[in-house]
């Protein structure tokens, strides 16, 4: 069995959240599963000396208007949320939790974490907003919201940030093929011919 | 006649040589001609902050292969140039004297500018290396070296650098139909919808 294709993206990323509507189907054509790996975009900010996109002079305004529009290009709902961006410790740390303790769950609920911050302008940044759309797609509520303060969890999501960025891991999205990585969601074209070739 | 597809390019940007093999296609697919700008990503990263892709930590090892898979997926010839980035002033400024002195022989230019630099890896940043290259291909070669110290040239192309910067260009390439921006590019999907359809 071929390993599965490792997705990396941060809850506060409009490109990883576009690429989320469509990693697994990718993946899917090619006999492919996907791990869904959150990590925090801010740590990767402190060891590249970057920012986040829209406090960027010139590039801020450019990439609202990019994130609309390829929203439409890709059909896919999208809303700005009033609050942006935000720190996404508690939905990374549920899916981590539910990686590990109910692992069916954790693709739908991220899923759904991504869509009630994109689409339905909710802060998943609050413990309590991510523990209700995780209660509400499959996961249990209370253990839900206690993971985002137990220090196994915490420090199990850490781990798996730090060794992201140990493999090279500064964006989101960010998928390996094998080894190969891939950043953006504009790369899924050649995510696809290398998952269809095995490399060009 | 519909106006022309605005194409600014840094002769030292690797996806800015990319998108000059295929630019003028693209635009012709759809009764467009395309208006080459050279601009200096330098002077857009000093108001962005930002810096060339290979000098930042992690980005830099990823960019660098990244330059050289794209090659390979689009089907162009590509050697990482010995001496990257470069400032681009030199050929910037032939460009800019071809455009106005003798306009058809402009775009042949720039695109045997880019490829001296990103398949011969010839230094196109020492005039007399980019005037050797205009000359052999439709420029009279000492007019073209004199340009690049001409006054005039020298402040054509800084105000049209300026002028694309205040308009909010910041990267190579960055392509600008009727208006709307495209950065990168992996945004020509984006842009031939957009000329196929007038916006979306």
């Amino acid at each position: 069995m071929a390993d599965p294709v490792l997705f990396h993206f941060d809850f506060s990323s409009p490109y990883g959240y576009l690429a989320a509507q469509r990693i697994d189907a990718l993946a899917a054509r090619h006999g492919r599963t996907v791990d869904w790996r959150p990590m925090l975009l801010g740590v990767a900010f402190r060891q590249t000396g970057m920012a986040p996109l829209t406090a960027i002079p010139l590039k801020g305004d450019y990439s609202t208007r990019d994130f609309a529009r390829s929203a439409r290009f890709h059909g896919v709902d999208f809303r700005m949320p009033s609050r942006f961006p935000i720190p996404s410790q508690a939905p990374g740390r549920i899916v981590t939790w539910l990686k590990a303790t109910e692992p069916s769950a954790a693709i739908p609920v991220a899923k759904a974490l991504y869509r009630a911050y994109f689409v339905d302008d909710r802060d998943i940044a609050d413990p309590d907003v991510a523990a209700d759309v995780a209660g509400a797609h499959g996961a249990d509520r209370a253990a839900a919201r206690a993971s985002v303060d137990d220090a196994t969890v915490k420090d199990a999501f850490r781990r798996s940030v730090d060794e992201a960025l140990a493999r090279g891991v500064f964006g989101s999205p960010f998928i390996v093929v094998d080894g190969e990585p891939f950043w953006g969601m504009d790369r899924f074209e050649q995510v696809d011919r290398w998952l269809a070739t095995g490399g060009f």
